[in-house]
């Protein structure tokens, strides 16, 4: 059985990830966010989205430079993707992703979409906070769990639903409810608690000796795949 | 039809993709060398390696770099690999990459193998030279071109077959014969010398603009696949 990770144990893997293992941002966070547009595209195909818009809603974190990777990656694949992005980080990683994402013509917003504009969007991807995140949300992004809450789009969350406890889950006022789960490294204690449709772990690079001293115990991922299925179970 | 590259035209793709795209190097070589280790993964199942090693001999660029990559994600597919890396450049990229792959328990050889140990190896990978190359091979780097000549084990290059000229080929005086090779990005003219039996494109990361910018008229990537088969014709 895999492991459901503390937000302590978290931490020091991605310390360990990066001071031991001496991978850079970059290269994680290419990993991540490809194996997060992976999960969406074979979960979600262009044909049954026809048209609509994967709005990727990017916090100021590493969750939302891995958000930034994803619709790059989506962009790429041919789905028709757009980018929220109310809070920027000034460091140069995250001004280059944001680059990234404009020269590939897809439009950040400034705005979130009206309720008039739903139906545009096929798809949102969480990607505000990660396994970092400490309640409450802050004021200036309570708008946008608004609109995750209330859209009726169905939500795809990358590593920890936003807003939710990273190791008790949802909290008890009631938090978002997002349809996939896309777990990065390996799931968080939260996970548990995810009653949505699809549950993938992403993030294929960890380096079997780090598996070990931590006892993930990670899922087989098949052939070449870069992402894999949890819940519910492949065949 | 795709366009094959002048090495002026590789040259101003490449300066293009990080001072005008902003791209890193980290994230383009793991894109590129993740794209090379699936590339070989389509063609070489282990069963048919059955436990033989396949050796990544890197050079001391970026074509270096991405065998370093390569080499990191065909251990995680589940290859046997080793790396002959013996022109180290004291970059910290190149330490971090060549570190990554000791931490993934890659043995890192610093002799190259002699004969009574060719049937070890399955096959080689040559990530020497890169797009920027200008004959002749430094002195340095003759036995391993000879290795890859003489120990008949099949050679995949990434991106140029090391040793040939980037515009004309095979050198006169006759050059390696890999049986695959991988273009990145897009190829360059050399690979319409190519007479083995895979040719892949990989680096699926270029933007519409650019390649439009350049005419490149890339071939369509299907699905999420991060390569795609140039000859023989996929059907």
């Amino acid at each position: 059985m895999v492991k459901y990770l503390t937000q302590e144990e978290a931490t020091n893997i991605d310390v360990q990830l990066f001071n031991d293992y001496k991978f850079s941002v970059d290269q994680l966070m290419e990993l991540a966010g490809l194996s997060c547009a992976h999960a969406i595209a074979k979960s979600y195909s262009k044909e049954q989205l026809s048209n609509k818009y994967i709005i990727v809603c990017c916090g100021p974190g590493n969750n939302g430079g891995d958000g930034l990777v994803c619709a790059r990656h989506l962009k790429l694949f041919g789905y028709c993707t757009s980018v929220y992005y109310p809070k920027r980080t000034d460091k140069p990683l995250y001004h280059n992703l944001t680059h990234q994402c404009q020269e590939m013509n897809i439009p950040i917003i400034d705005q979130l979409p009206n309720e008039a504009e739903y139906d545009k969007y096929g798809l949102i991807v969480d990607a505000l906070f990660g396994f970092s995140f400490k309640p409450p949300v802050r004021s200036n992004f309570v708008p946008v769990m608004d609109f995750m809450k209330r859209s009726k789009i169905p939500v795809i969350s990358i590593d920890i639903p936003s807003g939710w406890d990273v190791e008790k889950g949802e909290p008890e006022e009631g938090g978002i409810k997002p349809e996939m789960l896309i777990s990065l490294t390996a799931p968080k204690l939260c996970a548990k608690q995810f009653t949505g449709k699809y549950h993938y772990l992403g993030g294929r690079f960890v380096p079997p000796k780090l598996e070990e001293a931590y006892n993930l115990c990670l899922p087989e991922y098949q052939g070449t795949e870069c992402c894999v299925l949890l819940k519910p179970k492949q065949q």
